[in-house]
């Protein structure tokens, strides 16, 4: 079969109408102010010709669509000029035919030049920028704009750029919806060959390599390193080379990224044996009924730290009902019970960037004259705005069983755990390590739309296609 | 199945001994001068906290065996030290329990203390080094050691290091012998596997595919990005978004890196149909029998540079034989008209690195006194030494249809190519763009093994696999 596909840099089927759109748009709210935006370089591994595979700035991607590596491009306060390596024989010899400066320009639909003729082009003026991803493209950038740019630091001159493309970037117009759906098919592929290739015996990775062979054949890389793990309660886990166990929960928290740089962000858990067993199931359905009545809680105008909040006092209140807490939902979570079990925060923006404009710091993520709070439970929470139409998010509750903090006394004492927390209770659910259920949720002017909807997630469907 | 599996950081299963039995003979090179070996921070993709999959330093890996992210080690002229970050609690909640300073000291064999303490047991002494791969890293060394510290570049101080690592790493001992079978297996697995999964109307992606997904199921990585495409022509083609016709060849470069970090570089070419055509096949012995008789010649004592002219000297009489050349084979190589067919440099050393030591640049490449020739077609030679037994090298003959060198005026009349190439010959080898036939040899006192022995290579062999 032909798998869907969208090659990285195309120019001949290129449509570039989406992004001349987008810079229309910053541009008006740019007015005459320059700036300047980088690609970026690659990546060494080992060293500098071994490079890992280039990933273009998502500022870059979202104005232009295609990952034209060391490419520059700078609003001058009137038009917008792309500056592009000019390419030579040897680059034909060891890359193939690569897209002149004029092909370039036109795909792009503007001017676009050798980027030699960068320097001359911002003729010292002060120009906002933001800084690349990588080291070697910010030193570049500083000696262009004569001032030290620092990853995640923005001068005053660079505010009104930043807060432009947060601006535009929060909502996703009709192009990056359609990417976002494609990130999501992708994903949804890769979850279904991970239920269905997981049996008994396997190492995790043999599962991760099913996975991730689905976003390879469609010419799609990761979002993000995966996790694919029967150590669930490992929030990061980058290990995979556990034996899966027919008692064990594997989760998998896999989303692809598409070949213009949209991310998925999907997590499921499934059951080695191919059926949840009684515990499993009953603390399955408590994240999963909190994460349904999160979802459900989406739509204009509805602040995301009280979606944070709603999952916490859902997950908290099925607890209670299991005899694994004791007491009132909502102080449980006030007081930090809840976060011993539930330590992480319920999403975070999703765009270009799995968790979209961190580069930019919490500016993205948190509405002017919010700020994250302090306490365990909230503050690995990474968004707090109210949404609006159009800004993708992903709502991802979970339960966890994590020794280095059940058996916390300092946070216990905190949190006045007390009785509160039946212990014996909870070590009857001990085929349980980490449960999180996540999904992409765009939030629509109805309320919103589940983008990752087509991956199985109620216990019977999960079962039904492991089967 | 279970598959055979590396895990990259289980302290608990690690062997220290070989790594300080090299740490042993590199002090005794080293003497009381101090060094200092960086291992490297994560590389971001587009923020900081979604990194590539960690990639330690080549020359710590080969000290100490453990990628441990931000370590550091010291040489202080009497004993090794490593320093080490110390996990805390969002580490063992976010990363799961990691190995604390006292357990990583019991693994590698050597003092290990908290990364804090490094600059103070500096203590401003002049100290050698070598540039970490990331420039977040060398920044620090900067700091650290108080002077500029850029890739590929050393100060006199560095030099007995670099001379001693390269020394070292140029002749393999016994356990990196082992992870460079290990490689080479894994290698093998992915060839089949794309040999086996290569059908007409699918996308080189759904190959590449099926080949990394083995080499992800082990636990490992690539060593290299992989080239899996109908254009071979493309030396380093980094797409793969072509639907694979029935009269192409497909050309598969995919290696695999082990947890620790060995590489193994192979190249196959087989026909998307599973048989080779009439001149598919000409060509491709052409080839065959030109690697053959270079690999043949591989033993102590043979300089590569003699190699690689072996290599296009039986390229150039096959193709004399084929009527695609006219004249002496060894005009035809010494003039030029050779590498307009063959423009790459026969191989080059392998080890930690795919290019072994490339960070180090020509001076491990090539023997002191010896330097890269500046003409097309051994310019990109990236080893001239004497082999000694112990070194690892690739040997990867190769020959193009590269319109941009075949159509290339000013090369053709440097080479005086004439009349010597029949180009309305070589029109009728059209289904062929580029075949490269690359094996890992390894240099032994009776002459060479083929450590990539076990993959398909003559034609009905891979016919057989993809039957």
């Amino acid at each position: 079969m032909i798998a869907p596909y969208t090659a990285a840099v195309d120019v001949t089927a290129f449509d570039g109408r989406p992004f001349a759109a987008r810079r229309v748009r910053l541009a008006a709210a740019l007015g005459d102010a320059p700036a300047l935006f980088a690609a970026g370089a690659a990546r060494p591994r080992n060293y500098l010709a071994n490079a890992y595979p280039y990933r273009a700035s998502s500022h870059f991607l979202y104005l232009f669509g295609l990952p034209v590596r060391d490419a520059w491009a700078l609003w001058d306060g009137r038009a917008w000029t792309v500056y592009v390596p000019v390419p030579d024989l040897d680059a034909a010899v060891w890359e193939g035919p690569q897209p002149g400066v004029a092909e370039l320009a036109a795909a792009l639909g503007c001017d676009a030049r050798p980027v030699g003729e960068l320097a001359a082009a911002l003729m010292r003026r002060p120009t906002a920028t933001i800084a690349a991803p990588d080291l070697e493209t910010c030193a570049e950038q500083g000696r262009l704009l004569s001032r030290p740019i620092r990853r995640g630091r923005f001068e005053a001159i660079d505010v009104p750029l930043v807060d432009a493309m947060i601006a535009q970037r929060l909502v996703h117009d009709e192009a990056a919806v359609l990417e976002l759906r494609v990130a999501a098919a992708a994903t949804a592929a890769a979850h279904e060959a991970g239920m269905k290739a997981t049996r008994p015996g396997m190492r995790e990775s043999v599962v991760r390599a099913a996975m991730e062979a689905e976003l390879c054949a469609r010419g799609m890389t990761m979002a993000y390193g995966s996790i694919v793990t029967v150590h669930g309660e490992v929030l990061h886990n980058e290990q995979h080379h556990n034996v899966l166990d027919a008692r064990d929960l594997l989760l998998a928290d896999v989303g692809a990224e598409t070949a213009t740089g949209w991310a998925g962000d999907v997590t499921r858990v499934w059951p080695v044996s191919g059926h949840y067993s009684k515990t499993q199931a009953d603390l399955y359905d408590v994240v999963l009924r909190a994460q349904q009545a999160t979802i459900k809680a989406v739509k204009p105008g509805a602040r995301y730290l009280d979606l944070h909040n709603l999952a916490a006092r859902q997950m908290a209140e099925g607890l209670v009902g299991l005899g694994i807490l004791r007491g009132d939902p909502a102080e449980l979570c006030a007081d930090g019970v809840m976060a011993l079990l539930f330590p992480h925060g319920v999403g975070h923006l999703l765009g270009l960037d799995v968790h979209d404009m961190e580069d930019l710091g919490d500016r993205a993520g948190y509405a002017p004259g919010r700020t994250r709070a302090g306490e365990f439970g909230v503050k690995f929470l990474r968004l707090d705005r109210d949404l609006t139409a159009g800004m993708a998010v992903t709502i991802e509750p979970g339960l966890y069983l994590i020794p280095a903090l059940l058996g916390n006394a300092d946070l216990a004492a905190r949190a006045k755990v007390g009785d509160r927390l039946d212990r014996r209770r909870l070590a009857q659910f001990d085929d349980v390590r980490g449960i999180r259920i996540e999904d992409d949720v765009l939030v629509t002017a109805a309320g919103h739309e589940v983008l990752s909807a087509a991956i199985p997630k109620a216990r019977d469907a999960v079962e039904t296609v492991m089967r």
